[in-house]
């Protein structure tokens, strides 16, 4: 658990909303860009903030959940999507060559082994934990320790990142089952039914989907996750993976670098981290509005925006990634624009 | 006017639609992610759809209703501001810069004489047709041959845009003033009342507004534009830029550009391209949603859902540009992802 979290910054906020007002354009008119880049002037505590380059951290683990047929595809597909990510072919990969990106794949409890060819590949990360995490409905999914282990993964994650000189940071998640896991959890942290918030995860069938919601609802009733210990319900219903994106946010946060939070399962680990370190809000930016019915309510939980709408489902950071370059169009904007006395235009409003 | 457009290329687009689902991740997962991509497959013709770089034409041009009070900022500013895009300090040129655009500032009919020193400026194009549209309170904004002589200067700018290898347009514009001659046209092509769809512009308060709707009812009674007739309309309440506006989308169109439309007046003069081509529609993606009330009739008139909402009503083409990375990452999906078959991943679903 990282030490408690840096406040925003008020007067590079101030400085921003003054610059902004001077910038050519009229006052306002650039809309929630112009908020963002004010936000981003209080994360990073500067008046000309600067969010390239993003890092990318995915976070890989399995569930033990998995057995229970809640998902569309075998468990060995999270080994195999973490070479996909280490080889740079999956979509996450291509938003991060787009945005010049670094990213790392951080294994933090992949159930199969993974192909000896990825050992010591630059991109791959090995924090592995446990070989992913117990049936929640036989027993709790890892034991409280291991919950704060993947958390310290997720510290160090953003600390690398924050070393490598990236200026922003995505936390992404591959791991079949685990909007199972999120599920479950967003219905323990909330106390809301969990009808309302379970979905079709990478997609499956009404049956299943029946089948799901019931072994969350078992699940809940046997692992009684406390809603007022976050810790708790993370390692009785949670994920490896969820913890590590909760632990990287809060490391993250740490070091004032604005989080680009991605879809369903991203924001219950934000809401996770948020129960622990409430001051984590600030630093928050949602990505996008997923098409995973949880999402709408964890969103609300934290009484959140997201910046576009793409009905993604796919996870990986993906989402986050599509909105990355609306932070850079911010602080483009800030640090780029003339000024009405730069370019000799009348700024004084005919009305004003 | 430009000959009949192209048809969008259905091959090309089933074989956008068979590749997204080779790809790995869950079919459809990356939702609107995924159909812009075949819809740009279709406007182009192509299965693997490339829209970067991007052009950007910034239409230039005063309106004679400025004198009638209904802006914030006096006429002058379109000059000074059509100086600020040439020397690179606008909104728009940040964001062309950002997204490698080829940036082009079109003076198609500004009142102010522009500074001797842009004279030949690289970035500048002189297309002057009058200086300024006639106050339409007093008679037609300009005639008919003048509206079609505009619309020739748009498609020249797209013919110009494809020569030097863009591969989409983003078409904006500058105009004091110009947002009242829109909702002009807007009432006029639609029959809706003017009080529904007038907004503050670039911000004026409630006062002003008032007097902004009162001189646009006046001018719709006064001229008696033809909403049967897209020309007729353009000419007796629209404005130069508008008409070279619809000239370069219709351009682009031909060109199998795909066009990103931005707000309000850019909808607008859409809605006027559309009316004389229909088959336009098809080459047109909505950028953004502007603040402008009127923007949303535009819209719902052209059966639009714009990709982002971000409160912008600035024009110049911001909103457009905000979203073009949008684009280029469904693009990229395309070209860059692995398919299960390049990964050796369990494509065959659990429950498929």
């Amino acid at each position: 658990m990282p030490d408690p979290l840096p406040l925003l910054d008020s007067v590079a906020a101030e400085r921003a909303v003054r610059r902004l007002d001077r910038l050519t354009k009229p006052p306002g008119s650039l809309g929630r860009l112009e908020r963002l880049a004010v936000e981003l002037a209080a994360i990073q505590g500067e008046a000309l903030p600067r969010v390239a380059p993003p890092a990318m951290l995915v976070f890989a683990a399995d569930h033990g959940v998995a057995v229970e047929g809640v998902s569309a595809f075998p468990q060995s597909v999270t080994a195999q999507m973490v070479a996909n990510f280490a080889t740079g072919g999956a979509a996450i990969n291509v938003f991060a060559r787009q945005h010049g990106a670094r990213l790392e794949v951080i294994d933090v409890g992949v159930a199969t082994p993974l192909p000896e060819a990825l050992v010591g590949h630059p991109r791959l990360v090995n924090e592995r934990i446990r070989a992913g995490t117990a049936n929640l409905l036989e027993g709790d999914a890892m034991g409280r320790d291991e919950g704060l282990a993947a958390m310290a993964a997720g510290v160090r994650g953003a600390e690398r990142a924050a070393a490598a000189g990236c200026r922003s940071l995505i936390v992404g998640e591959m791991g079949i089952a685990n909007t199972t896991a999120s599920s479950a959890l967003l219905a323990a942290l909330t106390g809301k039914p969990v009808a309302g918030l379970v979905g079709p995860g990478t997609g499956i069938d009404a049956e299943r989907l029946a089948h799901k919601q019931a072994v969350i609802e078992r699940a809940l009733a046997a692992r009684r996750p406390d809603p007022a210990d976050p810790l708790d319900a993370l390692a009785k219903v949670g994920g490896l993976e969820i913890a590590a994106m909760a632990g990287a946010l809060l490391g993250g946060a740490r070091q004032r670098l604005p989080l680009i939070v991605d879809g369903f399962i991203a924001t219950v680990a934000a809401l996770v981290a948020c129960r622990l370190r409430p001051g984590l809000r600030d630093f928050l930016i949602f990505g996008h509005r997923s098409r995973e019915p949880g999402h709408d309510l964890a969103l609300r939980a934290l009484d959140a925006r997201p910046l576009i709408d793409f009905e993604l489902r796919l996870g990986e950071g993906t989402g986050a990634a599509l909105a990355f370059p609306l932070l850079d169009s911010a602080c483009r904007l800030l640090a780029e624009m003339a000024t009405f006395d730069d370019a000799g235009i009348d700024a004084a409003r005919v009305d004003g």
